[in-house]
């Protein structure tokens, strides 16, 4: 997904309205094969004591000068921020932006992942929480985005990000996606997407969704390599602590 | 809208859930302009003394044996019930008539408000309540609709409905959908929505908010008259007591 127009930035929208005190307004989060959900926001303004255990213990990993990729409402840069790191903040969306400014973000770009360069200087630590190395979108991408990371980031460069595992889940429609998927030479858990608010709707865009097997087949080549998965039995969700190659 | 196939049954599939505890089961319900919004479902479930004022108030002019269309979860019918009159109720929806047997609704059937004939019996009152003036659909439709309740009811039958009046909204989209209604011929509150959960999704149909001026116009000539409106300044949403003209 590259920088949204107005008329795309549902996601952000919905933080603003949601920072605003407009308790009604959530995402519509609609799949390619129809399925469609709603997401409140609440999650993206919880403070560190609300986040999954496995969010507060990947936090511990992260070292140095950081970029926050997907910064939402900025709760992950804020807390970074709190314990002294440096932060560079991205989102595509510029109402978000706006919003993690306004709580305090002190660096915060409209820029995607896809357009990264090195005018931002080199980084200690990527952080991709909130799921957020679905923005990695496919294997091809992935693997080409993953490369140009490696380009920005210090000699012992780390990145830190979290995904679902979702062969876990038990919905048949869930399940009947995935297979789809296979049949069609993607991967399991490329998800086709868009984010809806009232009459604002990204593109459709793709959001990689991987097991931790999935991963380490994705990093091998790129010049990165798993440390170390942090999970627990309760949930779907794992982060990965994600180190550069001996090199 | 006709009796709903089971991949069409959103509406009930999320009453459904909710009466089954998921609190995270909503309605969206999409515009064919692309607007979208979510509808938590707890309104239909909500005893009377949450009902709004307007609601409670119409309910003193229903009188005798009762049609309730549009049953939802059966809040009108338990009511209605309640006090004493025997309520035949009907919906579109097998989930929602299902929901609405489950809560003590006693006579619930699955049909759709074009599909009425005689062998239901005559009713002294329909009620359309949650501005279900709206199923009416279109002028056309309402006209050909309303005929036909005139023959299903005995002589002083009558009609207690609500509606919202669209006018007084002040988002720009509606006020454009309206517009944009106008220009095509349309009476300016009639909204093409489907109701979506999931992978279910209604079709496309037509629902109808009128202003009082509006319903008066679409009652001349078909046997039917507003005796009063119930409103206040509050709220766009009023109800209607419509009687039948002298004959």
């Amino acid at each position: 997904m590259r920088r949204l127009r107005p008329e795309q930035d549902a996601f952000g929208r919905v933080l603003l309205e949601h920072l605003d005190g407009n308790d009604r307004a959530a995402t519509i989060v609609e799949r390619d094969d129809g399925y469609i959900e709603w997401e409140p926001p609440a999650a993206y303004f919880s403070p560190f004591r609300n986040w999954f255990a496995v969010e507060r213990q990947a936090l511990r990993y992260v070292r140095g000068r950081v970029l926050d990729v997907g910064v939402g409402a900025g709760r992950v840069a804020l807390e970074l921020q709190q314990r002294g790191h440096a932060v560079v903040a991205v989102d595509v969306s510029p109402l978000a932006v706006r919003v993690a400014r306004r709580r305090g973000v002190r660096n915060a770009k409209v820029l995607a992942l896809e357009d990264l360069d090195g005018s931002l200087g080199r980084f200690d630590t990527v952080v991709l929480f909130m799921n957020n190395f679905g923005l990695f979108g496919s294997e091809r991408k992935a693997r080409r985005l993953l490369r140009r990371l490696h380009a920005l980031t210090t000699d012992d460069g780390r990145i830190v990000a979290t995904s679902s595992d979702h062969t876990r889940t038990t919905n048949p429609a869930h399940k009947a996606y995935r297979r789809r998927n296979k049949e069609r030479g993607r991967m399991p858990g490329q998800i086709r997407f868009r984010l809806r608010y009232r009459r604002l709707s990204t593109g459709w865009f793709d959001y990689l969704f991987v097991t931790p097997r999935e991963m380490e087949r994705l990093l091998s080549g790129t010049g990165w390599h798993v440390n170390r998965f942090i999970s627990n039995d309760d949930d779907n969700l794992y982060a990965a602590v994600i180190d550069k190659d001996a090199s």
